[in-house]
């Protein structure tokens, strides 16, 4: 005889709720709890096919997109992309800008299970957060290693890092220095940096890397970018890993004096639209970032319907040449 | 005796459910219905105070943003600054960009009524849709006129235009030509444009003005702007309508060889967090973005509460002086 969701419930040890709560990745469970039923499950042979879970389970047809904030070109860009995606597949989409505060995050998490939304989103900075384990709600990551069970969506990073520091060398950069995140953030983007060091090395130059802070308020940031030409006036390439910093670096090197690029050429990061718009000139590594949120929306409402999905994406960078090199 | 729902329900001729929705502003509701169900509860005299109706109102705690996109720098912070306050206020953000898309717009409109949202912002651009009329959601408008009943926020569009205008003419630009929007869109934006065209006609200087849509495509935008230089070689001062647009013609500008700001004059419109990083030399009028979202999300909570509000509120603006003029 088939085995039936009371079967499960009853040799778990739990209410038929639970097993119905694990089995569509609903609420808060804690990992015992999954794998008790998961356990269970087994034991009985239990597979409810995905059209039978699709009809008891309760859709609610909200996704949630929890990134740092929309007040940027590359995040702006990207949620919008992905929201007009999601809209044409019939979802409504809730935001949470996390501002790289993990209090927030967490609460953002939280309150979204309870707005029981059918998936998630996530480009947030903050590694850590216990709820992402602790949930079977589809989730998907852009940018972002949040854990092995989530898969990642992510542009070419080691590429991007050896296009930029490569274009800056042929074009006769000796004293290249590279800006990145914090090494404590867990994100692909710590591949630029592999690639810039890789890069020099391979062509005889010495690696400097600097960190600039993505949350830093501007008086710091503008500080930190003043710290690097007090410590090497003769730098003369800068690969900036992204194209707002890139901005800020050139307005004060323009201001120490510095003539781009006779003097000093830069390669930004990004190639945002807005970005494009707005400072058309700077040399930067275009992310397909349209691309990247198809890619996210195709990958999440995949693994919303089964419970496989691709593995992780890793989509093509270029150039863009703009007069900064 | 004291009125009673059911006495409503009875006189109106509707059920107990549709005056608890009337009187709760949920769910879509002919302005007939509303009609009726308001004139029952006028002759009963009936006033069920604002607790009691916090107690039967189901809260979603959700709230609705619809703008055009949050793929630009204005909208993006805009919305950036509302989800924040919103978030520590206990509500969720579902977001919509219209597109500037009617269409979409009303789809929008009718999905998050179904979420039941508690609230709405909009600022997105299009007119005329019944939605917005017939219902008695909480609405608040930014820098959009949508009917008589919703409180407009927005900043002082007049004043920016005139500060704008007489920058450029104290700086001794003569031929000033102007961009806005297309005029069929009823913003308090196009205030900008009385200003600009009362400011020139007081200093005895003509007015020439050029329409530049908003949702073109870049190279319809380029070919508009590029017209404007066709007809007005000798132009010597512009006054842009937004940055977005600013940026764009002055990249078409140096392209054809005008030296700014020595031949030409420019002022953006805007002043939003991105840009000044960007594009820190571009001269442009500053609206108060974040607390233009402070005053809409607590003026759609004071709606929320009680059905009075402050009436319509303006914003003062300033310029920042960049170096393009």
């Amino acid at each position: 005889m088939k085995a039936k969701i009371d079967d499960v419930a009853k040799l778990a040890g739990v209410s038929k709720t639970t097993v119905s709560r694990v089995m569509n990745k609903r609420g808060y469970l804690s990992d015992k709890t999954i794998k008790k039923v998961h356990d269970a499950m087994d034991e009985l042979n239990y597979h409810p096919n995905v059209v039978a879970r699709q009809l008891f389970k309760q859709e609610t047809k909200l996704v949630g997109l929890i990134f740092p904030t929309v007040n940027n070109p590359f995040f702006g860009q990207l949620v919008s992309e992905m929201e007009k995606r999601l809209f044409n597949l019939g979802f409504k989409v809730l935001i949470g800008d996390s501002m790289n505060d993990p209090k927030k995050e967490k609460l953002y998490l939280q309150e979204l299970m309870t707005h029981q939304v059918d998936g998630l989103i996530v480009g947030a900075h903050n590694q850590g957060i216990e709820e992402y384990k602790n949930t079977n709600l589809p989730i998907v990551a852009i940018d972002r290693i949040m854990n092995k069970d989530i898969p990642v969506v992510s542009s070419d990073n080691y590429l991007g890092g050896q296009l930029a520091t490569q274009l800056l060398i042929d074009n006769g950069a000796k004293i290249i220095i590279h800006t990145n995140d914090p090494q404590n953030i867990k994100s692909p983007a710590q591949k630029r940096r592999s690639a810039y060091e890789d890069t020099m090395i391979k062509n005889g130059l010495k690696p400097i890397v600097y960190t600039l802070d993505f949350d830093s308020n501007t008086d710091t940031k503008i500080n930190s970018i003043k710290k690097i030409f007090k410590e090497h006036p003769d730098v003369d390439g800068l690969f900036i890993s992204n194209d707002m910093d890139a901005a800020q670096v050139i307005d004060v090197a323009r201001g120490l004096g510095y003539k781009i690029p006779e003097d000093l050429k830069v390669v930004g990061y990004d190639g945002a639209d807005v970005t494009k718009v707005l400072l058309p000139n700077l040399t930067t590594v275009v992310q397909p970032i349209d691309k990247m949120a198809e890619v996210a929306v195709n990958t999440l409402v995949e693994r919303m319907k089964n419970d496989s999905y691709d593995s992780n994406r890793v989509l093509p960078v270029k150039i863009w040449r703009g007069k900064t090199v």
